[in-house]
């Protein structure tokens, strides 16, 4: 199913966020003005504040603050891609040069704070101390793990909880304050806020691990990037580390932390693991999280609203980009 | 007179602040708790935390919420150093290394997030949304300043206005959030939050025009880093404009810009100005500033902390470091 059919119910909303996000870019320095043009047109799925528009149907819509607060976990989504492009030194992203790229290291560093910084003024226009602090919170998780990451980079001693620990802290985390925050600020209660947060972790585990598959098995089109960018990256994913488990001796992974003629090896890594089931296994791994999401979903009242999130959960395992 | 003396009216919950800010250490992470560590024990005058309880003085003093707000103040300017030291590859700061020296320029970007995000948790404590808009909105306007500073490095068409603008932003903005959100927290009156927020402004001013004098007219010592860092950044000040008006050829300024014999220039452009009445004509113009600042508290009820906060504009322009 597309996207744009799942978000049907929330469409209108949606755009409105969107043109919310369009009004930060008129500011008085033409410099930081065109930095903003380039990256909140920069597209992406809009699966973050989609998220926290549905969520937010099933009580109380409050579009005064459930509009802001999908902005803010759109931008804050938006923030910490400029910060780890300029950190992993990524050229491309959504198949353009990423502000890293074009401007350089400094003004991402500075771009990204100021996105933080607007992401925080429209989570305080929800005027809810409660989704305030899940949002600061969150922050916290997704630096602290992407400083996690950075530190294990290259290092193939790594265990499975560790895998979803990490992908818990850099994506599911974000998944899951969308959703937990669009319930909150529904007056939804206590226990349709936990199912829709936990629903929200499951979805980001399953779309990190898919999208950890599409690094080895998709296309540079497909991608906007490169293809094996996490190897390069010395980052060991789910399906790195079954190839590592199956192949233990003279596995090109090996090589590429090591550093030994990266390129070969990162293409020998591809082909051996498209060769194996490996995919189909992660795949597999993948589903089960998106079963779990729809399990949360259950204990929510019946609407147009909890069928788009079944969708999204069928959309996550299926997308090719 | 001395800053300790300054302080004595919130000695107590100064402490307190700092021991909270010295909580954030303890996190699962070992690399990041010993990043932390560092950070939060580099010391720094506690300026900004004293500013906040001391506006917090003079109506109802909510110790609950002004403690996390004074707390957020100087985590906000923390995470603002650890980003600037990666921009600038500043190498030393208060006479130690910079993380971006000790563990490099990503682990300084994620660092600089999370002490961000810490400082958001603080500041969603005080579950006021106005000064939780206020914290976001600083951090915007901080974060564009540093932006529109990066892009007009090595530009020697600097008018007067412009560098106010510029110091406005990155320095004075935060002074005036501190005693700001401490008045709003102690629910004072509006004109007393008008007269406070003026005060930390001009205050802000007159500091980042002293600091600006001591970036040439300090010791290495004094200053933590080396004597003269701001013009092999690239950065105009006010000391050094004057010095372009007054010697507009063959000034030592413009081939520091310009590139050429950059060490020798420094030096030629420090000893200059020590020769000449710039510093005075510098301090003269910060004294106005404090000169403001003490206006601003004539509207302010009589009590301790309103002579502490006159004496704080005394020291500022006396401080040597």
């Amino acid at each position: 199913m597309e996207l744009d059919h799942i978000y049907a119910t929330v469409r209108e909303d949606l755009s409105r966020v969107r043109e919310n996000l369009r009004s930060i870019i008129k500011v008085d320095f033409p410099w930081l003005s065109q930095q903003l043009d380039y990256v909140v047109r920069g597209g992406g799925k809009g699966i973050r504040p989609a998220l926290t528009l549905l969520a937010g149907k099933f009580y109380k819509y409050n579009a005064e603050y459930l509009l802001p607060m999908a902005a803010s976990v759109e931008l804050m989504h938006t923030a910490t891609l400029v910060h780890d492009d300029a950190i992993d030194r990524s050229e491309v992203r959504r198949g353009k040069p990423t502000i890293y790229k074009l401007w350089g290291d400094e003004p991402a560093v500075l771009l990204g704070d100021y996105l933080f910084a607007k992401a925080g003024e429209f989570v305080s226009d929800t005027k809810n101390p409660r989704v305030i602090k899940l949002f600061s919170q969150t922050l916290a998780t997704i630096s602290s793990g992407e400083l996690n990451q950075f530190f294990g980079a290259f290092n193939l001693e790594q265990t499975r909880d560790q895998y979803f620990l990490k992908i818990s802290r850099k994506t599911a985390s974000l998944f899951s304050l969308a959703t937990e925050s669009g319930a909150v600020l529904s007056e939804a209660p206590e226990s349709s806020i936990r199912a829709l947060k936990e629903y929200g972790h499951n979805l980001g585990i399953a779309f990190q691990i898919v999208d950890d598959i599409l690094d080895f098995i998709g296309t540079e089109e497909e991608l906007g990037k490169p293809v094996g960018s996490d190897l390069s990256q010395g980052t060991l994913t789910l399906p790195a580390m079954l190839l590592m488990e199956r192949y233990p001796a003279d596995n090109p992974i090996r090589h590429v932390f090591e550093k030994r003629d990266r390129k070969e090896n990162i293409e020998r890594a591809i082909q051996l693991l498209r060769d194996s089931s490996i995919v189909d296994d992660c795949y597999a791994e993948a589903s089960e999280y998106c079963d779990r999401a729809c399990q949360n979903l259950a204990a929510l009242p019946e609407n147009s609203s909890r069928q788009a999130l079944y969708d999204l959960a069928g959309y996550v395992v299926q997308r090719r980009k």
